[in-house]
């Protein structure tokens, strides 16, 4: 990575950070241990892979960053409930998240379903309260994207399908639309709502950037689930080999460690290829699908 | 109530629960365990007070029905879901609603989460995806009310009030506040939503009806402390006496059972008063008021 990259990648890691502090409700405002959950589950840590992927895209509809601050926001506040409730007792039952104590160890279940709910709610708040599009009719449109790929379609449905697959095999076929949904369609959304800011952007950069999110977004569960088999939960700040233990199909359990890495080569390559029709333009996009395959964690 | 009016009510809950049939998604759609449960969750049954509070308050702003149904179905779909939820061991641990089994009985704790997690997506995502108002600004708007009332400073946040005042001795403007959010919220935007489509209302009908909210929406909760503490589970569909058992303060904790209703009486005068500037035009609400105020369950 170029230190021009790693500098936006801190930057604007910064920025949204600093944008769902000022945009969660404080711990000061009733009631408080909801909201000081909230800003629990969504401050302070992940990727923000997400966010990233939304201003390089709102980079090509030549969108203020301001605008794009609350597609991204958006975006990953969607992301951060699913987290909560994926975690919970009933769902995955997992103890640790970003290092520490996941939202229901720290705060209760019952406390944990609340934040999740009013995080999506909150997400759609946010995206509904500020013009980002210059024609409020395309803004319309961006959540209904939105609702469409957090929902029983999107990744709602997956994390669906991920429970009824538990000891059972998957194809491959069946493994890929799974994903599709449970990661895919948010990133997929994260990119089309970052290039639907402003003026948006043409039909043959919107398809190429489709292409593009598909790719990257099965590359990207693709290496969660050879960091899964592969590192230890210090490095990855969530319990490591859960999948397996859970007798989840994943990529390395149907390919191996080995052709799920050649697969995931396979997809960054097919990522590249979608955006070359944008030239120069997309070379932050190249740079974020690099550092999703290159990742440690 | 007049045969007319009677009639009203049973076109119009028939008009909302078809247009709910056509708009979640089917069985035959895959995952469709999770799309049975979520049919299973929100169709048959239910007063659909609040569609029905949508479509008399959609006439004040010479909306069509078509318009209406969009707000009415969102408004029923995040109603629903916050059921589903509730519903759940770690919040209220209920196992009848409806007269049937709750939805985590009928298919677990984690498809019930989703299915509540799928319908607030659904929600966001019908309201966006058919322009109910004039100008897609108002409707940006209606969008951001929704979010509002759902999340932590309404719906969610009256609910996370409500597991906290277990045990503890609320007082009556808390108990007032808490139930603004948890019911009121949701009720207020039914209104204000309806009368939000086509053209919208003028800010003094505006008023009028944030003013009439406020008070029905409180009404509709002292009579259902009362029924709660009154019928029996037959009658009410769900489990009575539950409230008392589990140690929540209600109005009829706090007041009696004969103040509670007087108390019902009093919002419902005060609900009628604040029609008062709107002529003939209001009967629609004034006769869902009283409804509110007579019901048995």
């Amino acid at each position: 990575m170029t230190t021009e990259f790693t500098d936006w990648v801190r930057a604007h890691r910064a920025r949204i950070e600093d944008w769902l502090a000022v945009h969660l409700p404080g711990q000061d405002l009733l009631p408080g241990r909801l909201h000081e959950a909230m800003r629990y589950s969504v401050l302070g840590g992940g990727k923000r892979m997400r966010p990233l992927l939304a201003y390089a895209a709102g980079e090509l509809a030549g969108a203020t960053a301001a605008q794009v601050d609350v597609v991204a926001g958006a975006v990953e506040l969607i992301h951060a409930y699913s987290l909560v409730h994926d975690d919970m007792p009933c769902m995955d039952n997992d103890v640790l998240r970003r290092g520490r104590p996941t939202c229901h160890v720290q705060f209760g279940e019952a406390t944990a379903l609340l934040v999740g709910d009013s995080l999506q709610s909150l997400a759609f708040e946010l995206l509904a309260g500020t013009l980002v599009c210059d024609d409020a009719r395309d803004q319309l449109r961006l959540l209904r994207l939105l609702g469409e790929a957090s929902g029983a379609q999107g990744m709602a449905g997956g994390q669906a399908f991920d429970l009824a697959s538990v000891q059972s095999a998957l194809t491959l076929p069946e493994l890929e639309s799974m994903h599709q949904r449970k990661t895919g369609a948010l990133i997929r959304a994260a990119i089309l709502l970052g290039a639907g800011c402003g003026k948006g952007v043409d039909a043959t950069t919107h398809a190429a950037l489709d292409h593009f999110a598909k790719a990257a977004g099965l590359a990207f569960q693709v290496i969660d689930d050879v960091l899964d088999a592969e590192a230890d939960t210090a490095t990855l700040g969530k319990t490591a080999g859960k999948d397996a233990a859970d007798g989840k199909p994943t990529y390395v359990s149907l390919l191996g460690l080995r052709d799920a890495r050649s697969l995931a080569q396979e997809l960054y390559s097919g990522a590249l290829a979608a955006l070359e029709p944008l030239g120069n333009s997309a070379g932050r996009l190249r740079a974020l699908a690099a550092f999703i395959v290159e990742r440690r964690h």
